[in-house]
Parts: C-alpha cells; sequence; structure tokens
C-alpha cells in the first residue's frame, strides 16, 4: 500500500480540514460518520494521480478527490440499505446506526454535496465538463447496482454480462475519478480518453482480484470474511466461469447449491471452492484479470504524460492486480 | 388553473418527446411510471414563467423545467419510503409497486438525471450558475425533510421554526424553479434575486394554503383526504398556532390528542377542527399567508421583467394563495 500512503495523508487531512457540520444536525452526522470509516482511499488517490500525469501542485485537485470519495460512500449507504449489510469496515452501516430513513436522506444529500464540491471550484470552465463525467459515472454506477439486483433474480447470466455490469459498478466511477483528476490539470481530450480508458480497464481488473480474493484470498490481509460471495450466492466471475466449463453433473451440483439458501457456510463454502479448484477456475480469472491489465497498460502507455505519474499508475495497477489490496 | 393550462399543456408535450428509457429497464421504468402520474406541473410552469419575465422563446426553460420536476418527484419518491404512503395521486407509490430497492435506486438516478438536464443546455457558460442553484436547492430540501421528521419527536417546535422548516421543504425549490428560469433568460443578478425572493415568499404561502386546505378545505376542490393532517397528528402551522392561543385547558386536550394513535379517525377530526375554529385558527392562519403573499408582491415589483411575464406571475400567486389548487 506504499504508493496509496501519500495520497491518503493528504486527503486524510484535507478530511479533516472540511468536515460535514450543518443543519439540521441528524441529516449531516451519518455523512460525517461513514466518511471517517476509514478505508484506502483509492478514488481520491487516483483523482490525484490522474491530475499529477499533467501537473504537480495536487492539492488543487483535492475538491474532486473529495467529490469522488463522498460520491463512492453515497453509494455504500444505500447499496448497504438495499443488501441489509449490517457491518461496513468492522462498523454498524449507517443504516443499522441511524435507521433506514436517516440512511436514504443522508445518501441523498451526499449526492448532492458532491456535485457541490465540483461547482465550488474557482475555475469556472472547468465546471461543466467536470458535472458531466460526474454525472455519466453516477448514473452508471446506479444502472450497474440495478445489474446486480436482476443478477439475484436470473439463472442464465452470461460473462459478458457480468463485465458489463462491473463496468457500471465498479469501474466507471474509478475511470471517471482519473479522469476527472486530468480533466483538473487541463490535459487534452486524447489524453482524457486514454486515461480513462487506463482507469475502466484498471478497474475491471480490480473487481476480478476483489472476486479471487473473496474465495481464495488470505483472509489475514483480504480484510473480509473469505467466502462471503459463496454465503450469498453471489454470481461471481468464478461462478459464471465454473458454470460454463463444468460437466453437466458439476454443473448440476453447483446449481443446486447456489439456488439452496446456505445452512452449513463452512460446509458450503469448502464444496464450493473445492469445486472450483477442480475446475482450473483460479487460473481463468487470473488470466482474465490479466487480459484487462495488459489493456489498461497498453491505454496508459499512449498519455502524454509525465513519467513520474506514468510510473506511479502502473505501480498503482500491480498493487491492483496483486494480491494485498 | 386556467393559467398552469398554457405551460402545462408545453411541458406534457416535451415530457412526452423525451421518455425516460435506458438499460436495465428495471431501473428506468420507475422514473417513467412516477413522471407520468400527472400532477399540477407547477414547478415546470414557474420555471418558464421565470423565464418569460424576460424573454419570450420559452421551449428555452423546458430543460430546467425538466430538471426541476424530475428532481421534485424524485423527492416524492424518497419521502414517500420514509412516510410508508401507499398511494400518490391516486395510484400506488413507487416502492408500493416496485420494491423499496427499486424505489431507492430509481430516485437516486433522478437526481442525477435531473442534473444531467442542466449540463446537456447548448449554452455552457449557464451551466454553472443553473448547477449551483439546483444544489442549493436540493440540499435545502433534504434539510427540510430531515427537519420535518425530527419535528415528529419533538414537543416544543415553534412558528418561526415551522416556517424555516417549510421554506426549505417547499419554499426553496419553488423559488429556485422561478430563478432557473431568470438565469436561463439571462437575467441580472439583481433580478434574479427579487425573482427568488418572490417565490420564497409565495412558497411559505403555498404550504400554508396547503394547512389550511388539508383540514378546512372543500374535499371535492382539494383531492386529497380532509383531515389527513390530523389523523398523522402533524404539526402544521394550524396546530401550532392553536397550542400558542390555547387556555390551558384546551392545549392540555390537543396535546392528548396530538399525542395519541388515531382510533377514530372521523371522531378525532371533528374534534380538533372544531378546537381550531373556536380558536380563529383560520383567521390567523389567513393573516400569515397574507403577510408573505404581501412579501412575494412587494418582491415582484422591484422585478424589471416584463408586464406581461409579471401580470402571470401575479395571477399564479393568486391561484396559490386561493382555493382551488
Amino acid at each position: 500500500m506504499q504508493i496509496l500512503k501519500k495520497y491518503k495523508t493528504r486527503f486524510e487531512e484535507y478530511l479533516q480540514n472540511n468536515p460535514f457540520t450543518g443543519t439540521p444536525s441528524e441529516l449531516y452526522e451519518p455523512v460525517q460518520y461513514i466518511m471517517h470509516l476509514g478505508g484506502k482511499r483509492l478514488r481520491p488517490a487516483m483523482a490525484m494521480m490522474g491530475y499529477e500525469l499533467f501537473k504537480e501542485d495536487i492539492e488543487k485537485a483535492l475538491p474532486v478527490a473529495m467529490a469522488v470519495e463522498v460520491f463512492h460512500n453515497f453509494s455504500l449507504v444505500h447499496d448497504d440499505i438495499m443488501d441489509e449489510a449490517l457491518v461496513r469496515r468492522g462498523k454498524p452501516t449507517v443504516h443499522k446506526q441511524y435507521g433506514d430513513n436517516a440512511a436514504i436522506l443522508s445518501g441523498d444529500v451526499m449526492l448532492v454535496l458532491a456535485s457541490q464540491m465540483i461547482t465550488n471550484l474557482g475555475d469556472t470552465d472547468l465546471i461543466p465538463p467536470l458535472i458531466r463525467i460526474f454525472n455519466r459515472a453516477a448514473i452508471e454506477v446506479c444502472e450497474g447496482q440495478q445489474m446486480d439486483m436482476n443478477f439475484e433474480q436470473r439463472e442464465d447470466v452470461t460473462i459478458p454480462e457480468y463485465i458489463t455490469m462491473i463496468g457500471l459498478k465498479t469501474a466507471a466511477l474509478l475511470a471517471a475519478s482519473l479522469e476527472m483528476g486530468a480533466v483538473t490539470a487541463g490535459a487534452d481530450q486524447a489524453d482524457v480518453q486514454c486515461v480513462y480508458d487506463f482507469g475502466f480497464q484498471i478497474g475491471i481488473a480490480f473487481q476480478l482480484q476483489d472476486d479471487i480474493l473473496d474465495t481464495f484470498g488470505d483472509p489475514e490481509v483480504f480484510g473480509k470474511k473469505i467466502g462471503g460471495d459463496i454465503v450469498q450466492n453471489k454470481k461471481t466471475f468464478l461462478i459464471l466461469k465454473a458454470l460454463e466449463v463444468a460437466d453437466s453433473k458439476q454443473r448440476q451440483r453447483l446449481e443446486e447449491l447456489m439456488n439452496t439458501p446456505t445452512e452449513d457456510e463452512k460446509e458450503k463454502i469448502e464444496e464450493v471452492t473445492n469445486l472450483l479448484k477442480s475446475l482450473d477456475i483460479p487460473a481463468f480469472a487470473e488470466a482474465e484479470k490479466n487480459k484487462y491489465k495488459k489493456l489498461a497498460f497498453d491505454s496508459l502507455n499512449k498519455v502524454n504524460g509525465s513519467n513520474s505519474g506514468k510510473a506511479v499508475l502502473k505501480e498503482l495497477a500491480e498493487l491492483i492486480v496483486g494480491r494485498d489490496i
């Protein structure tokens, strides 16, 4: 995580200096709560890195860094209501702590506050393009979340559909974070497009790595319970690929397991994990992830940005597709 | 409603020509559903009227008219979840029809779509000021909704606090609708401020009239069940004023009624209504409403806009504080 440390420190300082206070306090307290639950601050770091490709004074990127982090946390607040999740980063989720109504309304105000941070930028010319990027990504995240919910009800999800879904739900915002940093630094349109492509492709790799770690990760490093996706019968890349390459008997057993509410968690995780291993799914997933990593590096190589800035993004990409993020 | 008809017709036509379609359909269908439940289209009309004060080609105001109507409907979708309301304009509410999760997520995307309509305007210079007005009003609506929820738990709400709450929850968006129309027409800052003030003050009068009609209105004309606020123990202007002017015995009885879940609706409505009448509350409410109407007209008189445009707004104001909207 060394590469992220500098950006995280700078961002946390900015967050401390810009608290979410306002009236009525019942509206703003949940915002302050979720924003201070911590996390890697990956999106703010990417906004700053996108800026740093073209200019050095990265404090200029802090308002957009904050905007993308506030938006990301808004999406966590509302997703946690929908998923009935009770714990986030080891603490009660916002709706568990403050109730569903407060979580809905505080989430709403976060979505507007994120946009407002962009309109507070001194350089008025930057506002229209940045708001356009922000709104497009925000809409895509909603579309991705809806697709994800639809998949829970469907038996015939394909791998291309899954990639489309994670592109919308996860990669679009990572890409927009980088893009907004680049636009804030005044990058030209061709470079902005390549930066976006890099962010989008590495975002797909990020989610595939998340799928891999959720089943095959080291619980000490991953930070979440291993096997959560299996327990929730989530149709991740691993499962969809397994359904594709399994013989009919294996497919039948996997579908049976996926269609049954989990009774013995440990037993189910073990059986599914062993099945995935026997089908060589970890290797398929690594190959898919590396395909997107390669695309991402190709995009980054086209950017006319500083060598030091590109080196930082390459290191970030290695970290994302690696083992400890 | 004659005055509104021209604007409503123009808006409905625009709405027909710009349907909310997109993928996945589960996200966009609830948007299309709520946007076509009808209504007076008061906010779009006000956006067009704000434009018409300064320029004649009102079709230029249609994108901002749509933005404020989409935002207003977003707030209805999320408020109806929070209030557990089952019926809206004679039809099932969005969460009743599509489920809570779809209502949360479709509401979220509406908030972004409203902002996106503004960024789609051809004149880029208009985008920063319009987005700033939109975001400020959106934040105020959230603050007003939270204050309203807080009041349910409080016994000591004052009339000034109530006026602040309805200013945020209702008047801010009506004012912003007019303001966005005026800004789109290129009005200067002093005029924009007076237009906003008019909209805000008439917005307060609008909510006070709504309070009056909810208890003393003609059910045929009002369109909602009379006495709904009394059944829900809502602390409206009528109740707060009654608590202020009542003698100790009357106050005790009113507090008792307000703190008891409603058993016999008809009986409770009758008792509270009679108490309000005996305390002359309708006259107090009329006086308060007319105070804001007077302030609104004073603001409108300061605007350097067309006489025909000002005449339309005066007619609208009379309609709003009158009996049949």
